[in-house]
């Protein structure tokens, strides 16, 4: 399989290690700073280089694009027009509902891995980056190609991670929560703690207990990034921060009131809510094959990976053959047997014969 | 050594296994459940066990209350009520200022030590947990007893941990801001994100990055101890959600309105911060000896372990060498020679003559 990557950082470096690595792609890599693309050379996450957008993706039957979010809908746009009829191209930013534009057209189907480090740039680079991870695609239900997506879901298993399709719009509003809401709050925690002890006029900080550290681990994270993630996705996160500040206005009651029952019953929940949202994913098990039965036009795939991706049903592998003549086929899907006949109601309910191979 | 623990659970029993372990200390173990007491003897925590409180610390030099916040003053009163008159009385309470009436008694020196662990009980003790910890003392200035001191802070040592002074005031205010209100933010990050998937229908959670994981850790943190430190701090966990609110209402504006530049900034400013406070502790170097020469009274000991704590300036080691009348003595403190200096002046400052050995 021929991948391009358009832009060899942390994420597309990453990339290029396991396409090259663990499925035996051949990689060709650009980015716009050259010492970054000879970089990803030396450090073997890219066979070639090449010195521009055009002839990086002119062969490729993949393009990741792995530029920063500011920069993204450009190098989409920039990356489908150069890419062939039959190239499936996709980009790893944390906002979604920005690309909604691009994803017009039946090759682009979004994307976000769940991973990342600490540390940006090539250098740190490795192949095992997205082992386990989950990785959002957001393909359009009435245009994604069927067999462009069957392709990426599967180079994607490969490079170690679950690809899951979710829509953009509550892939958006989910990361608000999960991601850019934390942020904001370890950024805020972070700056309180500084300001109080330098108004106790502590000449050194104290030691800090582990779960402090935990707390504001990712406050300031790398601002050029950040800020292009918090600004692309500022309606989700506003909305995320008016509910926080409803939430901490409840608990400030009851807890300035010395409501000690009203306090326990609300980190009870906490609790529950924690335990069930850190509840070990299904793993392991034996796999079964679904067979549907569905009509040739775009946007199936995506709509049967997105009926699943919502139930939380994890799609293994899948195969797509089309029939003779071209106006129908069958998806295979291989699902972990403990969801298998969840899958098999699901995809019956969207209107399509369904079989266990 | 003698050494008494009362409630051996997590930090009691750790306290035991250190104290007996790493400190040759004889440790005398009473907890309310019988069990504890008897699976705390089993595993080693304790030299022996006691059916009460009186036989626990009849004879012991130090006591480390370790009783839930909740029952600690009662339980302060009860040890000092029984302990002998030249025995030091310690706590390891997560709020410092409930204890200011107890700490009217000289013998009584609060502590607070910054380790823990999600798991609690008595099975999860081990000899290591305070390895590196900071112990948080809240000596009174005016009554505390210089040698009672001496003695729990050079124990505390040997457990493993680094003492440091501290006014309760200053504590309760810290904590809330670098313990409490990230347990309160964890709680209601753990329930919004729970309220949005449901609200989303999703049948089963998605995968969570590793960054919210972190957020969420301890999020509804053991009830029964947690109510009662959200209770015993209330008034400074109010005052530091206000703050947080505020500085939540600002953060939102600039995201709100799409302000770049000002949310780069900001997310700017708490990289600084965040770095700040996770710097690295001075660690090893060499040692100096600093002699300060100090009148006879109470608390004389407690007023420099204060001043040097609000510097952040660790006091490795101390000596106390009463003169023949007994009206003044030497303080003998061993400090890191990077903080040396600062050190002596500090005590200078005091109006004690010091001078390095």
């Amino acid at each position: 399989m021929r991948v391009a990557i358009l832009g060899v950082g942390l994420i597309g470096g990453s990339i290029g290690l396991a396409a090259r690595g663990r499925a035996e792609a051949q990689v060709c890599g650009y980015d716009p700073d050259e010492r970054v693309r000879a970089k990803a050379l030396e450090l073997g996450a890219i066979d070639t280089q090449a010195a521009d957008v055009a002839s990086a993706v002119e062969a490729a039957e993949v393009v990741f694009v792995a530029a920063p979010v500011g920069a993204l809908v450009e190098a989409a746009r920039d990356a489908l027009h150069h890419a062939g009829p039959d190239c499936v191209v996709t980009d790893v930013g944390s906002t979604k509902r920005l690309l909604a534009g691009v994803g017009a057209d039946a090759r682009f189907v979004g994307g976000h891995p769940l991973a990342g480090a600490e540390t940006a740039g090539v250098e740190h680079a490795r192949p095992d980056l997205f082992d386990g991870a989950t990785w959002y695609l957001t393909p359009a239900k009435g245009s994604t190609t069927g067999v462009l997506y069957e392709r990426l879901h599967g180079l994607l298993r490969r490079l170690g991670a679950n690809p899951t399709a979710i829509d953009a719009e509550t892939h958006d509003r989910l990361m608000a929560c999960i991601s850019h809401l934390p942020h904001v709050l370890a950024n805020l925690l972070a700056s309180q703690a500084a300001g109080l002890l330098a108004a106790e006029g502590r000449n050194r900080l104290p030691a800090v207990g582990p779960s402090f550290r935990d707390a504001i681990r990712v406050a300031g994270a790398n601002s050029a990034i950040w800020t292009d993630i918090y600004m692309s996705n500022r309606d989700a996160l506003t909305d995320a921060i008016d509910q926080l500040s409803e939430r901490l206005h409840e608990a400030r009651s009851a807890i300035a009131g010395g409501q000690a029952p009203a306090v326990r019953a609300w980190n009870d929940r906490a609790r529950t809510d924690r335990d069930a949202l850190l509840a070990a994913e299904v793993g392991g098990g034996a796999v079964q094959e679904l067979r549907a039965s569905v009509p040739n036009r775009p946007g199936v795939v995506a709509e049967i990976a997105l009926a699943l991706g919502q139930a939380g049903v994890n799609i293994l592998d899948m195969a797509l053959s089309p029939s003779e003549d071209n106006r129908q086929g069958v998806v295979a899907l291989w699902i972990g047997e403990q969801e298998v006949e969840h899958a098999e109601q699901l995809i019956a309910g969207l209107g399509f014969p369904v079989a266990r191979a």
